[in-house]
């Protein structure tokens, strides 16, 4: 979930204006957020979107917090793209007896071309200095998990996995935690030439919620791939009692992708939030971050 | 949601004994609950189901409590079956590090076998006089819709309606309240020859919940064919200004159907609970219900 260069254009640069878009999709039938030819992603699906709403051609280029996998869903993805102003003063608000902003009218009509497995939930102009990616503070995933012997209720199949084993929710919390801090996260990390796979996980605990699912909260400030999934699969076995409480903190400690770990289904994962800091630390941070993952 | 004999052999009956299946569906892929030859439907891939895992042949009958149109779900809906009991007592619980009861290694293997849209959740042996159709002594429906701009959330688009106008829910609920009692719902029920069309509305009220869904609850001792559906359908011209709140009440006591109510969408809707009487006044109840329905 890293990569792709910032947007080429600063707000307002150039008669641009820049859109910060809240976006949900049910990853089930794209194959992930970044656009590859010939495929469903999310990116090429949206791009292609609001470049017919917009009238813009070329399709607008896309930057996103987070570039989640084949199969991830999202309820609280953000990303931007620039408009020029001209087309953005040409799109129209709603007049009459329901009256809709500019911004709500382009929600509406993008629900009206969009798959159902994707909406744009919010547009707002972005404030000065705000970048999807590389403003960014944190992203935090949930991951939910179904230990009943029946399975996972019907209506949930997309977005929750069914382990055949009861869990025991007390012990994978307790190995959750063991992971917090500033680690390289090489041992839960696909391996990428010259990328570092040293992060801080900030958060990471494991409840049951009030239907009686597992909901794994897991928070950073950026993840590698196929962390949080690889994160989720080494607690596992140890809620159903196959592995001691201390075996993620000393797969951990090998720093090498570990043959035993298996990487937990994407389909019980979700983006969440994505959290900015105040609009007048925009900027800043993101030449923080763009300056961290720069470093060789 | 009618018909249907209720099953032939009461419980302990010629060495049988009666199941209570509790089930849970997503109705999207399905015609509906009842058989039909060359369809998909719940009834028939449940049969089957239990037929392979309980070795029975040919296939059991079942008998449920609520007969839900095509692509209508179920959290709660309830069955039963009459397996006889040499079958049942050959059907083995499971010994070892993680033992089950029989009932739990029943769920386990149909969950094994059945799609991943059909789950049965509960598997109990019945009590004395207890009929999964006639016993029961009313079903609570909830129907939901979603009015925001954007569209319904990607991961709820299967189990939630989209509104496009703005609605009411005071206004909505206001007009629902004007619904309940004992009434002819000719005017929300498809005629059947020989069927009454006489109800007794128990509750139906809408509420918009914490993530601003707005849920309708529809609560009575049965219901004819597609008239939750229509019930909705007459309250969301309301919610939306189109029509005064006495609307649906002047359309119910014009006692046929009006051409301009519609049938709400079948995604919406979700049988979410069966509820029967105290074990001692199961026997009792179900003389009582099929009496009433056998009535001319």
């Amino acid at each position: 979930m890293n990569t792709t260069e910032p947007a080429v254009s600063p707000p307002g640069d150039g008669g641009l204006i820049r859109l910060r878009l809240d976006l949900a999709y049910d990853g089930t039938e794209f194959v992930g957020w970044a656009a590859q030819p010939g495929q469903r992603t999310v990116e090429d699906t949206l791009a292609i979107a609001l470049g017919t709403v917009l009238r813009l051609d070329p399709v607008p280029r896309l930057v996103v917090a987070g570039r989640t996998d084949a199969g991830v869903h999202a309820t609280g993805q953000v990303a931007h793209l620039d408009v020029p102003v001209a087309s953005w003063l040409a799109f129209p608000g709603r007049p009459g007896r329901f009256p809709r902003s500019k911004e709500e009218e382009l929600l509406v009509r993008l629900a009206g071309i969009l798959p159902a497995d994707l909406r744009v939930q919010r547009v707002s102009p972005a404030p000065p200095g705000f970048e999807a990616r590389f403003s960014a503070l944190r992203r935090r995933y949930t991951y939910r998990v179904c230990d009943h012997p029946a399975g996972v209720p019907p209506l949930r199949r997309h977005d929750i996995l069914w382990h055949r084993r009861p869990l025991e929710v007390e012990a994978m919390s307790q190995a959750a935690g063991s992971l917090v801090g500033l680690h390289d996260f090489a041992a839960f990390c696909r391996r990428r030439v010259g990328a570092t796979t040293i992060r801080t996980l900030l958060l990471y605990h494991w409840h049951r919620d009030d239907q009686g699912f597992l909901v794994g909260t897991v928070i950073a400030d950026a993840f590698c791939h196929s962390m949080v999934r690889a994160l989720v699969g080494v607690v596992l076995p140890v809620g159903d009692g196959r592995r001691p409480v201390d075996w993620p903190v000393q797969v951990l400690a090998g720093a090498v992708r570990h043959p035993a770990v298996s990487v937990a289904g994407a389909h019980g994962l979700v983006l969440e939030e994505v959290v900015y800091p105040d609009d007048t630390d925009l900027a800043q941070r993101a030449r923080e971050s763009r300056t961290l993952r720069e470093l060789p």
